[in-house]
């Protein structure tokens, strides 16, 4: 298996990922992070495979105990016998990984553990940022045999958002002290969050944080069937409360499968990247047209006044060649 | 012609157009503003009496003095006989020509010259701002015989450099005291500049900003034939050395016309404007069928893995029907 780093075989590769040799998994992951033109055969490859495993989105503000938290759900996602995945993304990093790094020395519990995948991810690059690669490497773990997959991102602007769109079940972390209850309600997290998690729960302002979001979650109105936040309390960096969260996920999954909410999720986050990937092959082969000399000839044409800027552009669309 | 406002019987337009009529060129521009579907035929029709105008761009920071300066740039033009067209854009107006209202009222100069036309435009909701409904407008002045065209526009961010994309000739004017030399250097316009004016040059600090900016522009090195921008002195409220800068509007567009440089701008205008109405074109049809049924029905196949995201993608694109 020597091969397996730099090969880009992608049936072999996907047979690999899914009889569990991490090194096959990674790099299946960097293809998807570098965009390589294998992409559409490898999400053919995969597509049969996916589709079913849980994404949980972990989402908060820098301090939070995301990582922490992550990684002891891990656990006790192992502990019940499951095979996880998990994918942190850091928007704001010009590195793959590289902020993250530190945070993650904690993850090293489970570093030689065969049923836990973990994996830093830039967004850089990207167009569309957390949308575009994203789900393509959550396809990957899930491909390889990981459900749930947590996918673990800062909660800075957008990619807050953007996680709720991709994940079934969201996840706010919030600590007390921090303003975070109205931080929330402004960013518009109320929306997003499936399961607030009120994290290092024993410190001073824990009960008030916990008051401010269920009074938040108490004045939406809900129609009958429909989820309501759980707000649960945690102490990540002593394992407590861990079970709570777990509790939560599950009934939150139970849930999404009763009502037809899984369903709309996922056809919603498919639809998402699917825009995503037609708008980026777009934007491709425009720029491949701009540097070539068709938009140049056109323009010439339009600068002598032998042919507007229209019916140019119609000519410059007809050369896509789309179908 | 009491039917022009509304009308949209464009060679009847462009036609009273080109004999003068102010309001025929009025709901042109109009046309051009409001993303019309007659464009294409409107670009169709003025092709053949386009590409032969002088556009000018004038840009610099609020209260430089660009109203008046444009204002006696105007008196000079029509002194030597020109038909003169001028599109004031403010791109940070909510409202079409809001803003520039209090500083047109010096305009009425020539508010019954039938030689001048004066348009304010917002460039409020065209996508690619500057780059897609300006460069329309400036040719419905020219196939209206306007030559000059003069495009004035508030020097903020990404504006100065648009407008030195659609201009033959880019006037940057700047004011003492404002130390506008150096935000000149920061913002770029170094490069996008062919004359500096430093108006209000009867104020204390006036030498030091025009010695400022002849040491910059000494400081590029140039290679022979290659235009040295110039650097005027005036005080347009008192419509003190206008001469100047005309002088050097002329000097620069000999040097176009002798230099390729003129069909090269013109060609580069061209591209950026073809490009942005192909781009237009296909985020109109990408939100036709976002809307539409078929990106929902394609999602529906992704989420059950029977369709993989970029086979639904290719899918996609391949309904834009851009043939």
């Amino acid at each position: 298996m020597t091969g397996v780093r730099r090969s880009r075989d992608v049936p072999a590769l996907v047979e690999a990922a899914r009889a569990g040799d991490p090194r096959a998994v990674a790099r299946l992951i960097t293809l998807v992070e570098d965009g390589d033109e294998v992409l559409p055969q490898l999400a053919a490859a995969l597509a049969p495979h996916t589709g079913t495993a849980q994404v949980i989105g972990l989402t908060g503000a820098p301090g939070v105990g995301k990582s922490t938290t992550t990684n002891e759900l891990v656990r006790a996602f192992r502990k019940a016998g499951k095979r996880v995945g998990v994918l942190a993304v850091d928007p704001s990093s010009p590195f793959t990984g590289g902020a993250i790094l530190g945070d993650r020395v904690r993850m090293q519990d489970h570093a030689t553990d065969p049923g836990v995948y973990i994996r830093s991810m830039s967004s850089r690059g990207h167009l569309g940022g957390l949308s575009a690669a994203t789900p393509q490497a959550a396809r990957v773990l899930e491909g390889a045999g990981c459900d749930p997959v947590v996918v673990e991102t800062v909660g800075v602007g957008q990619a807050e958002v953007e996680i709720a769109g991709l994940a079934d079940t969201t996840l706010v972390l919030l600590a007390p002290g921090m303003g975070d209850a109205i931080q929330a309600a402004k960013a518009g997290v109320l929306e997003i969050a499936d399961i607030f998690v009120v994290n290092k729960a024993d410190r001073d302002g824990a009960d008030a944080t916990y008051r401010d979001i269920q009074g938040m979650i108490g004045l939406g109105e809900r129609a009958p069937g429909e989820w309501r936040p759980r707000v649960v309390r945690s102490v990540a960096a002593r394992a407590e409360g861990i079970d709570d969260v777990v509790t939560a996920i599950d009934e939150h999954r139970e849930w999404l499968e009763r009502s037809s909410e899984l369903r709309r999720r996922r056809e919603r986050r498919a639809a998402a990247e699917v825009e995503a990937l037609a708008l980026g092959a777009l934007r491709a082969r425009m720029k491949d047209l701009r540097s070539g000399t068709e938009l140049a000839a056109l323009a010439a044409e339009v600068a002598q006044g032998r042919l507007d800027a229209h019916a140019a552009a119609a000519a410059l669309l007809a050369q896509l060649d789309l179908a």
